[in-house]
């Protein structure tokens, strides 16, 4: 299987050379990008091609990778807002997913993946406790990009502490690097507010054991962090160092509340971090220090946790807001900047997940790509030198016309190709008329 | 000429009284809304209808007031980011706008203003310096609501001084409350660090006898009013106090430094405020704090700033940040609740800009409605009762399908009916090849 796209605007993310968008064609074979060329296809070219996609005009760029969210909750959008921390748990979210079965979910997580597509992310990371062989299964089937993560609250028992351990064990020996490495798994504690010491010890262990990554949520709030050192005597960063935890192969979601010497103890063991701006924001949880890790060379990409408390998972959006808010915060507009951000959201979110053949386009990468209509007024005027900027500071995910995971076309001139997804917007209407 | 929109979500923003959106139908007279009724018109109402429109599915709602703008600077869109303020205007701004001729300032507006109309604005505030006559025309024959502030730095001489308030004065008397009310023209001193305290004396002076609002920059950045202070020996908010400037006809821009006593002053004289979030933080600028505003019950609007700054002008997302970046702030995600934002950038964004009946959807207001389109992953599940979470939450301008003024249709299905905009892209991107 050959494929050509054509004409287009060819937008590079990752390296450390900055590169000018430039017009040219992408060859993609058996699902990787085989050469980048300036000016067009020959006609042998074009004549021993498959597929080939006339970009006139469009920007081709990698797809948004999306390191952190909850697709089980999708449903949830909307569902109670600008409430407390403490209310919004024990009113909407709580009660609601004591509810939720394996058709909800698998609802829900097709709802959120068609959001993610139309929005222009090939990667999307999920952390959640319900159905994850069958979401496994069903990203592994439709093409998706998926780092699936069997999220583990550890209140129980040790036997049930070991259960979910296990279940996480054996969903990565069923999925972790199949689709020819698109699909992966990750051991996923919940955090350090609902899993103790002993818990993170004995997941690190099997980290190690079994060569997987470990993703966690950490130092959301500035509550749990007073609570986890009046506890502990110690924050909770601090205690993951302390307790041997911390390491390249570790992903924070969040990281909101950290102070200089937890930031350091992440530098130090090349722990990465999901910033979830929106999220952080919109939960009243903080504003997490990007500039300063940054300064420091903290590995960050970006996450859009979430519906539910988003409430949207649009990583242009996402992307916007992490340029945006630390310029507001640090008054100086010179940090987070467009290309740096731009590169959190692409090739660093895909490297911090442990993909190392996606995330930009290059040769011998896998075509995760995307294309975006500029021809609209809010992206207008541009110039090769504005499209950078404008990735940032004006586009929605809604000028995405066009998506490829491994060069298999998910989406068609805004048409949705693995997912039903009229039958999902009515199904998800449906299932939330009895929620309380 | 009689309108009926039916089979609509009629979504009210204004008033005290929350009501969850119903459906049922809007009937138009003459631009006005004359009718607003749950269930489906007679047929003999559809019988007596010039037009009906049938927006089964879709919300209506008022359209949204944008309250601060430079529509002159929109071709500078993306031209240098990420820039310290005097770089970007002595490398960016300046050099650019000084080759800016009558054809490039009306280019630029109808490009700002295609943005505004396709993501849901139906009112827009306009400070510029160059060819306001000509633009308050075409605002006046193509159907748009507009207020016309002809921004002036009075650097010059006291002669200099007095030619641009008579500039405004004239353009008042041509074109205030004209179109059945729909332009209005404020006087428009640049900012008090370009204006003498002696200007907006007269400013106010002239205000007062001619019966105009005054618009005009206040304390947008720490640099500005640290300045001020060692000049004047007071802020520059307290100084527009002491001077008598401050008054119910008054609306500031941007007002991120302010102190206690300033806020008081804004309260007592209820001064307004634009509250411009997106343009503050990528200027890095700061952070206006509007939950303080909000309790002392100041008159608070949204707007977008220019493109030039921004880089957008679809404030569906400017109102998502105003809403998210100070429960943020504040660690407090009770702040800035859906509700209090979407009707800032609605009825009280029209109060503020001095239109009695607009803004809502009331009867005897005139019609300036959108329909959106919620069948889509981003905006579902949706429910009545979720509907204002999402129009704050998770719409895009994007989504915006239908736009009337004055009950003048002006996008039809995603159709600009008023602007040829193949031209006005075409014509942005030509006129931008030869910016510095």
């Amino acid at each position: 299987m050959k494929e050509i796209i054509q004409n287009a605007w060819i937008i590079r993310t990752g390296g450390v050379i900055k590169k000018i968008p430039f017009n040219g064609y992408v060859v993609i074979e058996h699902g990787k990008i085989t050469g980048i060329h300036e000016g067009v296809p020959s006609p042998a070219q074009i004549a021993e091609s498959d597929e080939v996609t006339n970009a006139s005009g469009k920007w081709l760029m990698p797809g948004l990778v999306n390191t952190h969210g909850h697709l089980g909750s999708s449903l949830l959008r909307g569902h109670g807002d600008d409430l407390k921390l403490d209310t919004w748990l024990k009113t909407v979210m709580w009660p609601n997913e004591q509810k939720f079965d394996s058709k909800l979910v698998r609802t829900a997580a097709e709802l959120a993946i068609s959001e993610m597509i139309r929005s222009g992310t090939t990667t999307y990371l999920d952390m959640y406790h319900l159905s994850m062989p069958e979401l496994a299964e069903m990203a592994l089937k439709r093409g998706f990009r998926a780092v699936l993560c069997r999220g583990m609250i550890a209140f129980g028992s040790s036997e049930e502490q070991e259960a979910k351990l296990q279940e996480s064990i054996d969903l990565s020996k069923h999925y972790h690097n199949q689709g020819e490495g698109r699909i992966r798994v990750m051991l996923s504690p919940h955090a350090p507010y609902t899993c103790p010491p002993s818990f993170y010890e004995r997941t690190a262990e099997l980290a190690s054991e079994h060569g997987l990554m470990i993703h966690t949520h950490a130092s959301e709030t500035a509550s749990e962090t007073a609570k986890h050192f009046e506890e502990y005597g110690m924050r909770p960063v601090e205690h993951l160092y302390q307790l041997g935890v911390l390491h390249q192969d570790v992903l924070l979601a969040h990281a909101v509340h950290l102070n200089e010497a937890e930031l350091d103890f992440l530098k130090e063991t090349n722990t990465a971090v999901s910033h979830n701006p929106m999220s952080n924001l919109k939960l009243g949880s903080g504003i997490a220090d990007i500039p300063s890790m940054q300064q420091k060379g903290i590995r960050i990409a970006i996450g859009t946790d979430s519906t539910a408390s988003n409430n949207s998972l649009d990583l242009f959006e996402e992307m916007r807001f992490a340029a945006m808010i630390h310029k507001g915060m640090y008054q100086d507009p010179t940090v987070t900047k467009a290309e740096e951000i731009l590169r959190m959201g692409t090739s660093e979110g895909a490297n911090i997940l442990g993909y190392q053949k996606t995330g930009d386009i290059r040769e011998g990468f896998d075509a995760d790509l995307i294309l975006i209509d500029p021809d609209q007024p809010h992206l207008t005027p541009w110039t090769p030198e504005r499209i950078h900027s404008h990735l940032i500071y004006a586009v929605k995910g809604s000028d995405v016309t066009d998506v490829w995971i491994q060069g298999k076309r998910q989406m068609n001139k805004k048409e949705l190709l693995m997912i039903d997804e009229e039958k999902i917007l009515y199904e998800s209407n449906e299932l939330v008329k009895y929620f309380e």
